[in-house]
């Protein structure tokens, strides 16, 4: 549902794999379009998919996912998001069988124009699944973000929203101020913007996205935009009066630690060969799964793949995960101590 | 003087280029490294230079400079340095064949290792005159920036110090302070780090840069620094006032007027073909060229090339400037109203 960047860049990527892609769009010229650029298979929505991706604007996410998991004709169907503010979509559609999504990707293009079917290859994915999230449901995304090349982390919503405040939305207010000065200054100075090189050019690079989903985002996620913020007036303050103070000393320190931090941020790294799988019993019962998802996410562990192996009596079973084999060992043990003692098996 | 990520750069540069290049280092053994590396031509000073780069740390230019402008063997010899800020290095150099000079070029490398013979194309490359600087030791720089494949653009000092604190000094510490603000947030939330996207990576690369010149650079240009900073404080109070009161026409406003610059943002072009010559009778004396290229800094006119031609009697000349077609006539009106009547030529 909505065929702009990441709906058709979605339509394209599923394609490319062998889906069959239905979509719509509020408008039905751009639905034309995606359908004449090979974004869908066909028009309109399928009341026999396994799978909906809700593409629209953020402010219509909740009623159009409760609108396709509220049809009767279809108790199966799973649905996800690509918004970039989580706790309010989710809490707002509180469904078992909708699992709250957000692709880390993004372009400077703007609507169908710029899809891409590559956007996702090797973008972190953030799944949000909560107490309530039905495991089979939250493995089918995870099985199709897999598939699209993208590596799936999950994290509870709330902590999705403050940590994007962190390093997308508060970066983004950053970027689209400093080029506001500058461009101000350049009212003056004609020769301004011709200082300015690769390092300003891509520090505002991300500035030049569509202005309007912004307004929307900014909202839903005020609180930790604002904290975020924040954060960054005084820390900045303190930079203002180390160089006021001609403080050399602080300043190195402040710009080594930076250097460094920015030398080990790790790179978008092809998925790796290196799997371990995790077996772990576990009860048959709600929330384990975001428990689980939790722990792994708060370690840093990217789980590649998840299934549970139900047993054939009782209501137990056993949850496999594949994860990176170095992390394997520190995710079982933490597992362990939450009372979920499991093993390691190495993948051939 | 210095075989660093800079005067390496100079190095490879120039004699690709067919020029001869003797160098020396504070360290006798990156020197001979520089040497192996096919940066220099010999070790050593060399007083038959033509022109001496100097490309030491900041703090030590204008001594460097001033030892060789003192040296009597070198009446002629032109010296240039590649320092960030200006005004405190041109005025304790004060000699009409220093030309304080600022490659808006840089790299993620760091020192000798990451020198690169395609640094400079292409790059602006601010030159400083000012009413002292002699015409002729402006011209030798100038020619062999634009040798070098660099856009040589003139500013005062002041006016250099004052951009590069929008464009590339507050920028760079405030892609510090959001390095560091991540790398702290994710010692509580490992995945946080993952979320990172490629606008993050781009707004923080810059600070990965060598620690080093900081001190220097906060220092020598600790006024225009402040104030660049106490206005993006300033800018960002705002922005988070409107994230906290919901302003979304605000958001909205401040968002689609960077998206709109960011967007107008002139790609760094490569030299254009479409070239005029505009000639202008001036007096001999001095100060005129400082005037006359303050002027084209101003327009944000390039200027491609620069000579003065001498009349054989009296004391004027014809200043000879190659600029960009479409800017011509604005800078010829300019000089005009400025008591310098010219004439433009089409160049073939």
């Amino acid at each position: 549902v909505g065929t702009g960047l990441i709906g058709g860049s979605l339509g394209l990527a599923l394609r490319r794999r062998g889906w069959h892609v239905s979509g719509t769009d509020r408008d039905p010229e751009q639905a034309r379009q995606a359908l004449a650029l090979g974004v869908l298979d066909a028009i309109g929505d399928d009341p026999e998919a396994e799978i909906v991706f809700v593409a629209t604007p953020a402010a219509i996410v909740a009623q159009v996912a409760s609108r396709i998991l509220g049809d009767r004709r279809r108790p199966d169907v799973v649905v996800t998001d690509v918004s970039g503010v989580k706790t309010s979509v989710v809490g707002a559609v509180g469904h078992a069988r909708f699992v709250g999504g957000h692709p880390m990707a993004g372009s400077e293009q703007v609507g169908l124009a710029g899809a891409d079917p590559g956007l996702f290859d090797g973008a972190v994915w953030v799944l949000t699944p909560t107490p309530q999230t039905d495991l089979g449901a939250y493995a089918v995304v995870q099985d199709v973000v897999n598939d699209l090349g993208a590596e799936p982390i999950a994290l509870t919503p709330a902590d999705h929203d403050r940590l994007v405040a962190v390093v997308s939305h508060v970066p983004h207010l950053v970027a689209a101020t400093l080029m506001n000065a500058a461009s101000t200054g350049a009212q003056h100075d004609a020769a301004l913007l011709r200082l300015a090189a690769g390092g300003f050019r891509d520090m505002t690079r991300v500035a030049a996205g569509h202005p309007g989903i912004w307004p929307d985002v900014c909202t839903d996620n005020a609180p930790a935009i604002v904290a975020a913020l924040d954060g960054l007036l005084a820390d900045l303050a303190v930079m203002r009066d180390r160089v006021a103070g001609a403080d050399r000393s602080g300043l190195l320190e402040v710009l080594a630690r930076a250097s460094s931090a920015r030398r080990s941020l790790p790179a978008r790294a092809a998925r790796p060969d290196d799997l371990a799988e995790i077996r772990v019993p576990v009860p048959d019962r709600e929330g384990v799964l975001a428990e689980i998802t939790s722990v792994a996410g708060d370690l840093g562990v990217n789980i590649y793949d998840i299934e549970i192996a139900h047993s054939s009596e009782g209501n137990r079973g056993v949850l496999v995960l594949v994860v990176e084999r170095p992390l394997a060992g520190a995710l079982r043990d933490s597992l362990g101590k939450l009372g979920y003692p499991g093993s390691v098996g190495v993948l051939a």
